[in-house]
């Protein structure tokens, strides 16, 4: 397998964090998206999205969109949660956050590593932040009952999630006021073969 | 089962959708959610997320999501594609729908049927729109190869992304220049038990 790869990126670090864990080889393929290299014509030839991650999966057969290259990887794996409601739960979880989360922690981290904030995206990141605390929020009151998001044990849905919210104080996020999540985030850290964003 | 409900949704259509094609019998509870009515007290303890649809499966158990609920519903149905390939193709489509289509042409639709537009979202609108056309580009690319989304038949990955692109000139998008989408629209209206939106 191959995977098409951004080191910045959350959503890759997702695919680079379960292949570790799951012991399967693949090649990394760095894609530098500062750089456009996610909108050249060869790579939309395979994603015509523009958007890392990207998975080669067989040569010349694609999947795109982080949490459903989760998904893949993860069946028949202890990471997929079993049964009907756990599979369904695991989702719900994913598209919570690819929509209430990502757009908000993650942009927020990225135009603030990345750009120079011009009057209009200052006032975008207001709203963001607002709504990314919102989704913390959300992980807050959950987590403070359970130690993982689904059927207490670790699980793709545990990686959707930590891979943005590790790094939310690089958005400006404020963890203190999290202390569920935190300790979650610790949890996760500790799970075997655990690998850091930075991980080659 | 019940459904909390919101009738100028997309979102909850999807699942109104799948309930009525796969003939499972549920209540319908209306949530106006232009009267804050996901954001009261009694609903965020059903939802913390505070949004529609919401999908009450047994007494006091609750699913969010669109499209967590559509997998769930279609477990076991033809409306789940089969394969560890179909179900990831599924899932890529429907992650695609809510973080690519759903947050440019659904929120597009919403603000112009129901907000009077102020500068700042004036200026948002233009963003929404290219983006919303850019996501329409990439479903006019797969579908002028493919009848449906994912393995050549109509499935919940179609229902997903047909709920706002049906709807998409509600929110200023022209889709006089996406053939395969048009033709693709008319195939899903095509298909047996499809009721509108606006079924009651």
């Amino acid at each position: 397998m191959k995977l098409y790869d951004s080191a910045i990126s959350g959503n890759s670090y997702k695919c680079r964090l379960i292949l570790y864990q799951l012991q399967i080889p693949y090649e990394r393929i760095a894609v530098d998206i500062l750089r456009g290299e996610s909108r050249t014509p060869e790579f939309l030839r395979m994603n015509p999205n523009g958007r890392t991650p990207l998975l080669e999966y067989e040569p010349g057969r694609f999947l795109a969109e982080s949490d459903a290259i989760l998904w893949f990887l993860s069946e028949g794996s202890p990471l997929q949660p079993d049964g009907r409601l756990g599979r369904a739960e695991a989702l719900q979880w994913m598209f919570f956050e690819q929509y209430s989360h990502e757009p908000n922690i993650a942009t927020a981290r990225f135009w603030i590593q990345h750009f120079e904030l011009d009057e209009a995206k200052r006032k975008a990141l207001i709203g963001k932040t607002r709504l990314g605390y919102a989704a913390l929020g959300v992980m807050e009151q959950h987590l403070a009952r359970e130690p993982f998001f689904v059927g207490g044990r670790y699980s793709i849905a545990d990686i959707a999630l930590y891979a943005y919210t590790h790094v939310a104080g690089e958005g400006g996020f404020d963890l203190a006021g999290y202390p569920a999540v935190t300790a979650w985030l610790d949890r996760v850290r500790a799970q075997p073969r655990h690998i850091p964003i930075t991980h080659p």
